[in-house]
């Protein structure tokens, strides 16, 4: 039987996210090439994988980056990821744009001991797809942060997309991430949590603003402006 | 072989929905959660998931209802649910993200004695994709409603859709629920089931209006007003 | 001087509604016109539609409704209207176009006494312009709600808008008709006022919901799903 | 005083089509030039601009056609508007790009003796803007039929828009310019009409159909499918 | 192994038509549905679902037509579909929503001895989706044509897109289907089939149109209007 | 002459901000208001409204704010509008849906001793544009931002700007708010600037961070990864 | 009267291009703010910005070009403009964001003795803005090509263009640029121009490869390979 | 087992290309077909798919080319082809849709020798799907290069993407075939693949354009305009 099962190397158990065997591997988030990133507005992808890398932190997954020739117009790594993730383990390459053709950045990969990758790179077709197929055939289960990775039109997401899901990884936005790391609310830092989500989808900073006000004028018994005098 | 076929646990059946033997899950559709909701006009998905419980109402179908940490920023279940569909049994979490994490929901679920789940949640990838796959592996077959169910971007419902049939989920729309289930327009609630398609197709209603209006004109004679003096 | 002023019939006079002295057409707004319908969903301008004749209700402005041949494929008038405004004066034409055409409906106009119109139509540029425009030529001061009208498409939208503010008439949208006419928050039916934003801004409503309920959690001391044993 | 009022030539008489005085021009609707138009489908404004010439000829008004160099790439005129309007001229131009810079179009013009011209032309910024801005110049009330005019994105579609509104050009669409020369529908040719408005939006035509069943439906009192045994 | 393979029923043979073992199924294309198509403009539908019936009556494959409840709001089909293939067969039912489910349909495919079966319908993902996934079952080589097919949404279609390559159904596009029925411009129908063409990608009438004309100026020698003194 | 010329108030002067002239109002920026904008993401406005509130600060320009019953459902002023404008003065109303109704804002208003007035508020038709109309008649030269405003349609804020230059007042976006106040790069605050302009148009975060890292790379001699043994 | 009428400074005489009497002013577009481009693809307005260099040589108009701090995050001119008209003269500024407001520049368009300013500049909002307002202060006939400016939204494009109508500038396509300038295809260089189009509207390109094609079969008597043995 | 797997004829292998066993086939890229493509702006598609040609010479693999009867509307091939890939062979066909039904295209892709064919063809779903699924059926590895195709609607693409998945073939961007074919940056022609990059993604042109400057300015010490007296 093949290899390249969909999805691939599970064997037959379920296609989710082991909080306890897991990395995730943020590949080439540069200032640069985040100039050509066109299936979302950039900041959203700036501010999705500098979740990414909070949520690793929160769950204290192991973090590896690389960047692509960033002394050239690719530019620097953006600092959010390092910022977010401190425990991140950096690994430069050799020019090679696969990642996983560097043999420093597959022995990083060894080393974390992990079964799982969650991956996210910038282009989505080459930076996260390629790594993606290696770490496939490597045996790896490999979940592919589709939303965290950006590439130069929709349509490229697309055929990319159906090309991940043909080569049997599995495709994960990054609310599913962070919901497989988290699994409960009923958790001490649920807090920290409920911060990351507002990275994911921003409308959850306004809940969070207008519940704790709504509370706040029941527990300070405020007038309403409308009913001053 | 894998026990997540394509489509999984139908063992070479059609994979359609058996009335007699399926029942429906609706999770999470929270007022709050609903603000952050952008692949569809949140009104749309209120609508959808609405109309939902309606037509499992019409096919005397089993419906267990939940909803996360309604206490908080996410909000209260949105009260058409239960409005539309008041055999719904609603189950109580205690933080768990994934409601199949939950023993009572899956008890629940067990119940029921279905052997097929219609699963419809808000967020699309978390919500409703987590009870999904986790349902897919405890060997019922699954009918995930991808447009009944909203998530933070037109990106993370394509994602999801991807990952869904992947893991041997079937996607299904509202109308595809709703016709499977009716089957035939010639049975003695015919009128109720058209009233419902007007909450999945809006143009619907006015087909039925002008259609109404153009035979009664016929019926008592009109005069056009054009034809008037 | 001109009769076509910009805006017309102000002479300097602040282009703003007086809610003492207005009165709303409502103009064709058919279930077969509706079908028509492509510059927004046509169940958004159903529902801002009908939550004109609210807010005339609500404010005791007069309301004059007329349709085009509703004995034809036009279809009936939406019944939401009338419900909505069941102090509406209904004119029926005998085929004319232009609303303003007809005598019955002109005097319908004058009985109201008010030098303001606030005018929607199906189609925009048609049932609801025709009339704007000759209300303009016959002195009135016209405000013109284009979210309240609909049209075959977003160009034939645009380019009756630049018509109107090209002829003196004052566009404007239903949020905008709502609170000049409600004017402030400090009055005994502000709570009726706030459902009828609901149909303005649906997500009103999902505010609306998760205020009440953020309230409630602390008035009732209610512990948080996520903190339960 | 400005000979360029807003909207010009007017001299404060209502903006609106006067059907007994007014003249139609057609200009470079030509099957190269169309296939360079963005700002709607290419389809749409072939069937806008078809049904202006079927209007022109339904309310016997005079029309003007021209071409741009219709020997080169530019190509043909379409068909469907001398087919249309058998009734229309064709005047052939030595290249100038501005019809109006063409002595015997502007004679042409004058021949027909109106005040009023309604003019459409691809591509709307040059053929449809010059000779407005020059007919406004000469004198003439002008009615330019934006969505009766294709040009090559909407941006400069709009940009377009708004230097006629500037120069005192009137914007129209053509369901206006359909509707105040139909003015009612109390007239022997009502359904040639109400064939028009299917060029203008073809949801009428499904209308028509649906209202046509419907009473035969009553007439013959045939009986449901779904009611058959 | 599954009777749903991917894709279903070929055995390894390349999924392709055969011309000489073919049928086409177009199911509910009616004028009151049409009005409920929200993932193409309505028009656009017509028109590729009346060019499969053409193509089918070029490359003289069986035909079998059916509508859902055509006496009812859902309204009539479209007249092009007959008209385009004179030699379809009708099939009344008796209210049942799958035509599958009608046993008079059934046997009037086994009727036309052939394996494979083209399949279009509105909407989409009922009254196409159904028979396919029937069909497929039932062993038949399946081609779902997704664009001569309507539905709801742009979202319904992607779902339903995804249900049919999960089921085993081959989906495809209807130049694909004119282009595997026609399979070579060397015959001696070779117009009426680029005819057929302009239904698909209406560009091509324009291509053929400046063609023409283009080759015309050549032979007549025509003299540029550019280059006329 | 009318008091409403167009641009009104400024009696043929260029209509360009004077920055020892002008005063800025940030009207019901609120938490809740911002669930329902969706003329453009409320992220975007999010960013636009403080950023303008961070210019008004680096141009030492008064601000006044206010906001619409924020003990109520339309949820509290945003924090950042505060945070980056600390010397602005807030004023509560007492329910007034038009700041301008409320005589302590006027005051306010008053005090500062500006002619030029540069307003945003949400929503646009409503919070914006009722101050902005009512100051034209009280004498202000009016600057309306329009994308530093939200509201619920994009139709609702083309409505609003039509009305907008129709009643004199100038609009404006935020960059050229940003531009007209700084006037020149000349200036030892330059960086902070540039700063600003990050929060205007994102890009450009994007661009300092690569010119940053290109010169670093001359100036430390660096190597290319590329160029690595 | 104000000096700001619409259009400003023509006194009534037609809004329209003198060749004989305009210069044309290119400002600010620089490899790093076209980064920030939103209101189209960058490309689109590299290839619109270039080809309207290309007319100004092509109608032997003087050229003036400037760019905003290039050794710094803006980047350098983009090289096109000066390669497409070699004659333009660049001003460098000393930092000033308006060009106007640089005596140098303002000289070097008094030099050029012309009373008409073709204006296009990056960002729209104010690099295009801010000159054009100046520029009607100081008396000229400005014509601001909004489509070979580029800005850092859609909503700010239609800010601006509403700016400029109402302080009496005239907005214009590229396209219109070019055929005011051009006149008449009955001219030697018709070649070229027909050349400069395909800068405008690309699809022009093809229209004259296939044209010429088309006549190149006739003219060598060319077999179609469909009709080949 | 299937000779249609899932990647098709890898056997396990990772489904990614081999550059030292790979042909190029570009199929119909046509003047007139071009004026149909609908799923992305033609000159992307332009290109693009000349971007492909440029990279087979970069990479040295051989490249076929064929035109679908040039001599009539379908139109020439576009020149930069076989501008960009000079040692592309072209075969002409006999009228044959599908290229692969033609003797001499087979014969000319066994000749390459090549075990791995990258596919690009305009339109998608016919003259890339067809030689695609053919060529899997003939044992070859397929990768479809869905963004260098063009096709008449983006629901077209979508139902080709499915449709190729489904085949085996592999999904694949111009962006993934120039990485996997280029592997390194560590190379002598490092800077003619960054130059093919911006035929991929344009914005890398400004980068480069940005890069240079800013490392120039250090160079050579320029001094800021804006820090000039």
């Amino acid at each position: 039987m093949s290899q390249l099962a969909i999805p691939a190397n599970f064997n037959g158990a379920a296609p989710v996210i082991d909080p306890a065997n897991v990395a995730m591997l943020l590949i080439d988030h540069q200032s640069g090439l985040f100039q050509t990133v066109q299936d979302m507005p950039f900041t959203t992808l700036r501010r999705l994988a500098s979740t990414l890398a909070t949520i690793a932190t929160l769950s204290k997954i192991p973090v590896i980056t690389t960047a692509s020739v960033p002394q050239g117009p690719n530019g620097p790594l953006i600092p959010e990821i390092h910022q977010n993730a401190p425990h991140a383990r950096y690994i430069a390459r050799k020019g090679e744009i696969n990642a996983w053709d560097n043999p420093d950045f597959v022995q990083a990969v060894k080393d974390t001991g992990k079964k799982q990758l969650i991956i996210a790179g910038t282009i989505t077709s080459v930076c996260m797809a390629f790594p993606s197929i290696a770490a496939v055939a490597a045996g790896y289960q490999v979940f592919a942060v589709i939303d965290a990775s950006g590439t130069y039109s929709k349509m490229a997401q697309e055929i990319t997309l159906a090309r991940m899901i043909q080569a049997g990884v599995v495709p994960i936005d990054v609310a599913a991430v962070a919901s497989e790391l988290q699994k409960t609310w009923n958790r001490d830092d649920a807090a920290q949590w409920a911060q990351a989500y507002t990275g994911i989808f921003p409308n959850y900073q306004l809940l969070i603003e207008s519940y704790a006000k709504a509370q706040e004028v029941v527990r300070n018994q405020e007038v309403l402006d409308s009913q001053r005098k």
